[in-house]
């Protein structure tokens, strides 16, 4: 164990004493998902009032739709949900480094070759909002009767702000 | 918009009026990563005990460390992240069903061939736990310096259970 390990440790059991809602079903009783950042300034459940169980909640670095396909068909094949929340957001990473940037720090910190790895990086915030609705608007795997919104949260401010209408 | 879209626009107004995190820098705090399931029955940061900018949180279906790859080296390699808390957690979709009923599934519901998506899933949750700390124990892309530990969250009680020790 480590120092971090004991203290989630610590917090998971005060959670455990108080938890309430062992009886939850598998699929999303509100029947969406949130597709949004790893970034550790977002809490998502805290800043959309997702309450346990209502929504699949995805995220990786930069919010992305590619990266996030299979779990989005899962999602909405596989467990029923017919509706997505497309959420990036200021100051993200991704705005900050270029495909061969990030190959040239794992080269260097690493000495691994990782140029078969395209990291999606994206340069223009709300860009990236509207491409990532329209990847997936045009999937072949995401059928046109699936709602699909794209937003930006501000990590200054704690709002989200609309970008494409659902 | 949409009902769905209202109502967390709503909750968010709130979340935002009450904001005060507008500062937090962006490599997590905390210098760790939790990468754990999109599963609705799963909160990390109330489980966890998660502190806003503390900690990156991957999240996809069935906390699969091979589609969180990607994110998990921009968040080591990039953003200084120092360990990894992977959980998955009973009563996973993911053991549910294997790839080719999946395969099925998108081509009777969406006429869409997915045979080229490896959906990821798995037949036995601990042996996956352990399989997925493996796998990123022995990437070319993460550090001996990692920390990797292994976790089930049980959606019964609430109660995270080690698996694997850091």
């Amino acid at each position: 164990m480590t120092v971090l390990t004991d203290a989630l440790s610590a917090n998971n059991a005060s959670y455990a004493a108080g938890f309430t809602k062992g009886d939850l079903a598998l699929p999303p009783a509100k029947k969406y998902l949130v597709l949004t950042c790893m970034d550790a300034r977002i809490d998502p459940a805290a800043a959309l009032g997702i309450e346990l169980g209502d929504a699949h909640v995805i995220r990786n670095a930069g919010a992305s739709a590619v990266d996030g396909l299979r779990s989005v068909i899962i999602s909405e094949q596989l467990l029923g949900t017919t509706e997505v929340v497309l959420i990036k957001h200021t100051g993200c990473g991704m705005l900050t480094f270029k495909n061969e940037d990030a190959h040239a720090i794992v080269q260097k910190q690493l000495g691994a070759d990782s140029t078969g790895i395209d990291f999606l990086p994206f340069p223009d915030l709300e860009q990236a909002v509207k491409d990532d609705v329209e990847y997936l608007k045009k999937s072949e795997f995401v059928p046109d009767s699936v709602k699909i919104s794209g937003w930006v949260y501000q990590v200054e401010t704690g709002k989200v702000v609309n970008i494409v209408p659902a």
